[in-house]
């Protein structure tokens, strides 16, 4: 697996094309609110959507359409309003942009996945988005150019694009695999979702596309946590148009792993630039469970750790309280013997022990205020109660997250 | 059942002693860091404790204690200390302190609870808790000042301490039920731990007096947060003397509901007043869930929107958010069918609609603005699924929070 650098962005795969504008969703006019991508040939697709039952229209629209298993050729992704708990109107709203984008490319409204986040309870300004989905539609190419247009489309206050593009070689020939996410950001400011889109020229059919994108989301966008809310249009699709004429993967075999750990990386890199980019966050905290019995134990204590509003704050402190560690871990729901637990600060600036074998341990405040300054803070949890790992991402909680989501909608 | 105000508080109730004091657990000797309590008779004991599995000494021993259904002569609270992750010194610490109590009232060991609110994963200084017991214990009184002490000694960062005094009539004799509590403060800083003690002179047996405290701790300490952290130390204790005199409460007859009543109003209260003094809070909220189907649905909803550091930030905000009521609805894992749902906004400013059957309505911000710049708020969400009702209490996210929970530990 190569990474790439200097690419394409989500156009990198073979046979898709992006691009991003703005057509009057926001006010801001130097702010991108629409992106579109297609591919030029049929792509069977995967999705993994918000639990929260209160959804969005464009989530139902969505999830009806990789449930029936349908191909797709293109994504529309509006910013600015989040066409959630818009009612009739708004599923009305999502089918109007899915037909005009359909009829573009000349497919059924079927054929196209819709995502909008921002505002909620307010109607989409269809007076600007049908003739804006029009003007913007032409502009669709592939170029490094139209890979950050795309990226770019679908931010709302994140403070860099997230993107990545990495290739693998099976059967000979080059899979690309690319990615762009967009993280807790706010447009109004609103709800914080997160949408992220994988296109791939890879050959595989849609069940195993699910599989793997299923599986590896337990391990990466599962993981991270700003504020612990879910929001009403979280939604992760994967498009793979089979361009790059691999042998199709059809089954749990070799090429299907090595598929699924690019994937894997993919989707990390996008989860791990979602958590750097928390609202509001100083630092950057990963939290990691070693020696666990079981993986599901192992999530779900590096999961709580990283969304304890104590352990975050502390982290923003700069304060070694490993004790709301330990607290988290318990309060997690993963079983552990506290007897045998180890806990470790680390960062670049060295690697601290606070706990050995359940017991505290005493340390050096002055080494411990070094690690924790540092930018990047590991959480290191070691149980010794069995081989399972896990590791959740996250970031601080500051002063500035307050702000941010404590300001006055204007 | 009436409020009794200008009362002795903890010591009203007859046969209840108490004493506060400082024996040098905080470094700020103007800062109590010891209560002790009494009865002169032997007192059916019930407990409610945190279900965080990583928890302290001193909640091991009293569950054990209550789970035996021991009579209880006393109960010992320090605070600055939490003697929490702290081995098994913290065991034979935490038996320590039960036997000195216990010997200066000439009862054994486990006739005596313990409490520990602090730092945790710092051993005891045993050298100055055992002869502050010591010199503390001749204080115990019955008065004003000593109830007043009693509340103040189990205080951490507390603004305020949390008392209150209800009498009622069985079978023609006065009963007194007082309740004093602690919150979500620190010391060190660390821990948000809550503590409350309810002594009563009622004359009741351990089952039921067990049976009516965990009954209402599902309506009132069960429907308070802060942060979401559940603290190693939460401990909620209630003694019953029996020297009111009434019938013995061996059943669910009359007097049990009218008794049951009045500890409701007193957890209720003590509740409201930890979420009302939640760190860093500058506004209190008040979550009420209306019509749900079942009972557990109404709380898991209330809980949740309450919970949710969206909702903190915005009502810190004076942000009409109601967006994010709806998602932190969405995702509590109570039933509703979103197409029912009404959304208000309440203060002493009046009210707001915001959602009415599922759908936004257009409302004033300038009203919105003038209800949500108020000290005290209600979230009312009407579901029309049922007859079933919940509340929650907490409060609003704000920089404070944030400071106090970063601050380095010194």
């Amino acid at each position: 697996m190569e990474i790439q650098q200097n690419n394409m962005g989500i156009t990198s795969p073979k046979g898709f094309l992006a691009t991003g504008g703005h057509i009057g969703i926001k006010k801001n006019k130097t702010k991108n609110d629409l992106t579109l991508l297609i591919s030029e040939c049929p792509a069977v697709a995967a999705g993994v959507f918000t639990t929260n039952p209160v959804h969005a229209a464009p989530v139902a629209w969505g999830r009806e359409i990789i449930n029936k298993g349908n191909t797709v050729r293109g994504i529309l992704i509006n910013s600015g309003n989040a066409n959630a708990c818009t009612g009739q109107q708004g599923v009305l709203d999502n089918k109007a942009m899915a037909q005009t984008f359909g009829e573009l490319l000349n497919v059924t409204a079927e054929e196209i996945l819709v995502c909008s986040t921002g505002v909620i309870g307010v109607p989409l300004p269809m007076d600007v988005v049908i003739p804006g989905i029009k003007t913007t539609f032409p502009t669709l190419g592939r170029s490094v150019a139209h890979g950050e247009n795309a990226a770019e489309g679908i931010m709302t206050t994140d403070s860099f694009s997230k993107t990545i593009t990495v290739t693998i070689t099976l059967s000979g020939k080059t899979v690309t695999i690319s990615g762009i996410a967009k993280g807790s950001g706010m447009v109004h400011p609103n709800m914080a979702t997160m949408l992220a889109f994988v296109t791939t020229d890879v050959s595989i059919s849609a069940g195993m596309l699910q599989k793997a994108l299923s599986d590896v989301t337990l391990d990466t966008f599962n993981m991270i946590s700003v504020d612990g809310d879910t929001s009403t249009n979280d939604t992760l699709f994967a498009l793979a148009n089979g361009m790059a004429g691999n042998e199709v993967i059809e089954e749990e075999n070799e090429d299907y792993i090595i598929f699924k750990n690019a994937l894997y990386a993919v989707n990390k890199k996008l989860a791990m630039d979602i958590a750097k980019d928390g609202e509001g966050a100083s630092k950057f905290l990963e939290a990691v469970v070693l020696g666990a019995k079981t993986k599901e134990n192992a999530r779900l204590i590096a999961r709580s750790v990283i969304s304890s509003m104590l352990v975050k704050a502390a982290m923003f402190g700069a304060d070694a309280n490993w004790g709301r560690v330990l607290c988290a871990m318990g309060y997690s729901g993963g079983a552990f013997d506290v007897a045998n637990v180890d806990i470790e600060f680390q960062s670049n600036a060295g690697t601290i022990s606070l706990m050995k074998k359940g017991a505290p341990i005493p340390f050096s405040e002055d080494d411990a205020l070094k690690i924790l300054n540092e930018k990047e803070i590991i959480i290191k949890m070691i149980l010794k109660d069995g081989d399972a790992s896990a590791t959740a991402w996250g970031c601080d909680l500051t002063y500035d997250y307050v702000k941010i989501n404590g300001e006055y909608r204007s």
